[in-house]
């Protein structure tokens, strides 16, 4: 009989985002009357129009494969030129950085790129994730084979975590213990925080110095308005010589449903063998493009390098200003109520400290059943989590409006003996 | 320093189409005046514009993007409601085959699909490929580390290669070994071959006796034209108990550029932990889509859907008509040019027989320089495709009426001494 893959079973079955639709339903089921009032703040996903530039570049794109002679079939695994080139230029020379086209992989999404790149690493590497932590990649980790089996409090053997809290202001720590892969997600998600030049600094020097990689996840790059803070871990000297970095269309294009990302994977990166010998990554990770990729939808393409124009730029900047709009009106509401509250200004989520003695889903539960909103717990994304929820900015202006008015008239027991 | 999958440096360098790529620039540099003749008979891509249907859908699908009334995020992982419900009524349920739309994932591609799928299968198992063979196949499986190093003759030691050829009119036969996972792709790439019902019964008894799981590839199930011949695996009984099918739209509705393919995972498909415990595999597939994936662009599944409508499958029909049309015409000058030639009816890819004594990328250069056609020489499919050659018939008419008539001026010397 055929083997399966019993890492999988080592998965927890309760993911977070199906244990928040259950409760939402259970609350909406025994309170028929409020059930219209729910407003969500939990997924990370967007909400505005496609910007229009992105809208006519795809119309224009698809009536190409109406006639024979602009028909295109398959193209490069990789991206068209017309894109790696403009994502290249735009997102990096023009920042300063030396990034070849060639060192840029167009893929559908940042979710898949931070799956697929486990595939081009040996199993033995130590592997440091931050905690909080966005799922996948520690999911992708224990289905790779990666981990140990959960060790009952939510986290996996074998894993090295990174805790992020107030006290080191949701940055990690370099680890005591050596470690070869590093995943560093700035601006952050959950947390909606940045790091400094300094500390990212800090990061590269230590990957640098003991060879390890860190793989860099920057979706929420766009968010960023303060000037002092880096977009591409590349910003900093001798990152091309240990980071890979993930970028995506989906939260500043809207991307989401439409489906565009991309990787960039330096030439001058290097693993070794097991018995010692230094290779460069680039031919791996294009051989993976080439044989179990075909490319992203040509229209997508079109739509993502339209992005790059001078009209899709500031069609960006101003969804941008939009869901930061709402994460100012978001986090001062929270504030208002006396809670403490972190990222929202460089990023498009709130990280927000419960009161003494609140775990992270009673405080779910108490502003679901309390004011019909839905936020995420904390401790869905790890230990470190635990006491915290994120609220996410992607909302109408109208919306955000009504949950912070919400937020304010909460009242948090006095639980200061409870924990 | 950090470690890297090894494995990726046993897969060759010289992977086929760029080695053909490579050969036809060098034939066209020094040929200046014959560069303008070259026709491409090679890359199984189509030619012939998007049908209508899927045009419409699209713009259509588009248009709901700008506003946010209908915009559209973030979808399920495994596809939309609408399509996989289309799939499975039109594809299976029609043909009498009881598929649910919970078994069907869309994706972005059966080359991505066909690498995946490795990731829920354990590293035990014995894995059974057919020769010649599509080599996305035997790739994904180097690249997992389930194969030692190439054998020098172009074959993977740890795979079990059943050969495909003339005597068993290109359909393997069950190898005396016991396998675990066995892929089999038909109607064939590369040969253009099917297998007849009683065949794939065979199979499916051999794999429900033994346990294994069939991987099959179904991607030219459109070019099926005799009746008798199943256009899914699971047309033969107890099949849902034995085999994932691979399904593509890039064949059928010419999406190679706009990227939409599924999978069927029946829920009734079980595989072992090395425990010996059966454990369904569905529940690891969709884990797989929810966490490596975020699904296939929403304007792309209502393109898809749309091929699925009374419009939309007599546009495919009229597309599938011309390409073995087109296949006609190239088969009987092949056939008039003396050479044994096997395909072409049920598929859109012609197979043949290199005289005596040629080698496939001797007949590839022959070819090449005295009628400037690009073919694919058969030995880059595996070891039995050694002295055929791979003819598309992806084409305009036109191309295919020249090709045809420079087929018929081939002139092959006697080289019966020489093998």
């Amino acid at each position: 009989m055929a083997y399966l893959n019993e890492h999988y079973l080592k998965l927890k079955a309760g993911y977070l985002f199906p244990e928040i639709a259950r409760r939402v339903n259970a609350f909406t089921e025994t309170h028929a009357d409020l059930a219209k009032k729910v407003i969500r703040c939990g997924i990370g996903d967007v909400t505005e129009p496609l910007p229009g530039a992105a809208i006519a570049a795809m119309h224009r794109a698809i009536d190409e494969l109406v006639r024979r002679e602009t028909f295109r079939g398959y193209g490069p695994e990789q991206g068209y030129e017309f894109l790696r080139e403009a994502i290249a230029e735009k997102d990096y020379r023009r920042r300063g950085i030396a990034i070849d086209k060639d060192e840029v992989f167009v893929s559908d999404g940042s979710k898949c790129d931070c799956g697929n790149i486990l595939d081009i690493f040996g199993h033995q590497n130590r592997i440091a994730i931050m905690d909080p932590v966005y799922p996948v990649y520690v999911d992708t980790n224990v289905m790779a084979g990666h981990t140990g089996v959960d060790d009952g409090s939510g986290a996996y053997t074998g894993l090295v975590y990174l805790p992020c809290n107030k006290e080191n202001d949701f940055v990690a720590a370099i680890p005591a213990e050596p470690v070869n892969l590093i995943y560093l997600c700035y601006p952050n998600n959950p947390t909606g925080t940045v790091a400094t030049r300094e500390q990212l600094t800090a990061w590269v020097n230590y990957a640098l110095r003991v060879g390890a990689i860190i793989l860099f996840d920057a979706a929420y790059e766009a968010y960023i308005t303060d000037p002092a803070i880096p977009h591409s871990i590349y910003e900093i000297p001798g990152a091309t010589g240990c980071a890979i970095e993930f970028r995506s269309f989906s939260k500043n294009g809207g991307f989401t449903g439409v489906r565009c990302a991309f990787t960039v994977m330096p030439k001058s990166l290097s693993a070794q063998t097991a018995c010692g010998e230094k290779k460069p990554l680039h031919p791996l990770w294009n051989r993976r493009f080439a044989t179990k990729f075909n490319g992203v939808s040509y229209p997508v393409q079109r739509a993502a390098e339209a992005l790059y124009t001078e009209a899709g730029e500031s069609q960006i900047l101003k969804l941008i200003h939009h869901y930061l709009g709402n994460a100012r009106i978001l986090a001062d509401a929270l504030r208002g109520s006396g809670l403490d509250v972190f990222g929202g200004i460089n990023a498009p989520y709130i990280w927000v400290k419960a009161p003494r003695g609140y775990s992270s889903w009673e405080v779910f539960d108490k502003i679901l059943a309390e004011i019909q909103v839905v936020i995420t717990p904390g401790s869905g994304f790890g230990k470190q989590g635990e006491g915290y929820f994120r609220v996410s900015a992607f909302n109408s202006r109208e919306n955000a409006e009504e949950v912070a008015e919400r937020f304010l008239k909460l009242v948090w027991a006095d639980r200061a003996d409870a924990n």
